[in-house]
């Protein structure tokens, strides 16, 4: 549901609401059921199928939208209102919904969507939350997990993520960049839509470090780490200055950027997607998506929130099980 | 004239060709004559003014354009063929036109505009040129000069400019930022038109340090130097995170944008000003711009080169000492 308090259980209810969603599968929601119940008022006109998690043997409702709450009802939260009431049962959300996951059949479509949270408001009930895409990671046991960015226009992915740029020249190893991009290359229909999707990866350096005259990692990692991964996908090139490679995939000159760092391609990436971007994450075995906005608590529970980033995310999340 | 071999002698010719441009001042360009001459032929109908550099009393003639030849002239260099020969005489050129700056009265309007040259190429005949901006501050022996970017949407300014990504974080200090603010405020309306210019400052850091969390740096260095900022000049805020400053620039939630690093500013700028970009060098004493664009070998003595960055950059030059 995402924080209770941000536009989460509103821009899920639209969505599930839109009969272009609503067909597309049996939805569950992990939410706290009053807070969904009321995000639904204005929107949804059907009765919810609501189950505690706490008991043994939930069955769903193959014919209405479930709610699964997974513990005792919020009392101080409303909307435009976060407490730590409520990024507490944000995070029990996150949590279940990760075990339903986790614990479900490896043949069956796992597929799961997040709402907004704040990660500021999690950190303070459960230290060293940075973000889903990290908290996921832990849950599911993956070795390593990638953050794709698709938007309308552009289609991107960092390679190190939310830590200091400080950090990231060490952080960056030719096998964390070959992984990666092994991982983009699996998923590459998916997150672009094309078979022979055309990868580009970027430098760290400005002007790709101008021949080790503006830094080394290109020469001793980048591009080693490239050759390697043409050995299992051709369409790879890289590493190019991220001052232009942004605008050639712009251009469609390539269909997926893979990024050193976070800034350096969600920065551009948000020029021209900053309303159609949806978050994926790869690598956990199941798939997860998200709305790339956030808890936007100025606006929440005033039936103003736009649906159209968490409906790209379901779609997307659609297509990477059917 | 920038590189002989690139497209800088045609967009010069082209530009000062132009109307609009030619009444705007009395041009001398500073390039080999022979260079010169070959590309005006198909655009520029008068005759030119050659002087040499060597001859101590030259008279400039106001009603012609002016070529100033810093030496001996170019045997070997033709459109599309860089040589080394000609990024050494391209780098006297800029040596020239940099002591016509600094020995010309302060009370003259002094104003150079650079073409395209080939970075690689100089610094193969001069050990450790990275590029204009550098070289002029060495030339011009300034303590600190600033390297703006001026678009159609979008004014940006990389605090840190051709340093690999590991040094960015330890050369960023707080006298460096508040520093680099004074002189953006100074020229605020020279680069962005309007005299009470809304200022952005951006993060280090992902997501602006997460209040430490990821980072320190916004905290400990570019907060307190912003607030340092505000005294002399108030239309200053930050840090802000790059992933959403560039954006609210775009849709005019300020007109400036001072950014930590080159990438940082120059990825999110060509996204939306690829082909409109000046370069304006602050600091020098007196003006520097130059269009945003490269030699461009490929397209060199074709006649397929858009003189329109060059004549922005003319025009820009031209606004600065009038």
């Amino acid at each position: 549901m995402g924080d209770p308090a941000g536009i989460g259980p509103e821009v899920i209810m639209k969505s599930v609401a839109s009969p272009d969603i609503r067909r597309l599968a049996i939805f569950t929601i992990v939410g706290d059921a009053g807070v969904i119940e009321n995000a639904s008022k204005e929107c949804f006109k059907e009765k919810l199928s609501v189950h505690q998690w706490a008991d043994k043997d939930i069955k769903l409702d193959e014919t209405s939208v479930n709610v699964i709450d997974p513990g005792s009802a919020l009392k101080n939260t409303s909307p435009g209102n976060p407490t730590l009431e409520g990024a507490k049962k944000t995070l029990e959300c996150i949590r279940v919904a990760a075990e339903i996951m986790q614990t479900s059949s490896k043949d069956s479509a796992r597929a799961m969507v997040t709402a907004p949270v704040s990660k500021e408001l999690i950190a303070r009930v459960h230290e060293g939350f940075i973000g889903h895409t990290e908290y996921l990671q832990e849950a599911s046991l993956a070795k390593l997990v990638t953050m794709v960015l698709v938007g309308d226009n552009l289609c991107v992915i960092p390679v190190t993520r939310h830590i200091p740029i400080k950090e990231v020249p060490a952080k960056l190893t030719g096998e964390l960049i070959v992984e990666t991009l092994k991982q983009v290359v699996d998923n590459r229909e998916l997150i672009s839509g094309e078979n022979s999707a055309r990868i580009a990866v970027t430098a760290l350096n400005p002007h790709c470090g101008e021949k080790g005259r503006i830094g080394t990692e290109e020469i001793d990692i980048i591009a080693p780490a490239v050759e390697k991964a043409k050995k299992f996908y051709e369409y790879i090139e890289g590493p190019i200055s991220a001052d232009t490679v942004f605008y050639g995939a712009l251009k469609k000159k390539v269909d997926i950027v893979v990024a050193m760092y976070h800034d350096q391609c969600l920065a551009p990436f948000k020029m021209v997607d900053f309303d159609s971007g949806v978050n994926v994450t790869l690598g956990l075995g199941w798939v997860r998506t998200s709305p790339d906005h956030g808890t936007a608590f100025d606006i929440s529970g005033k039936g103003l929130a736009n649906a159209g980033s968490m409906k790209h995310a379901i779609k997307l999340a659609f297509r990477a099980i059917s």
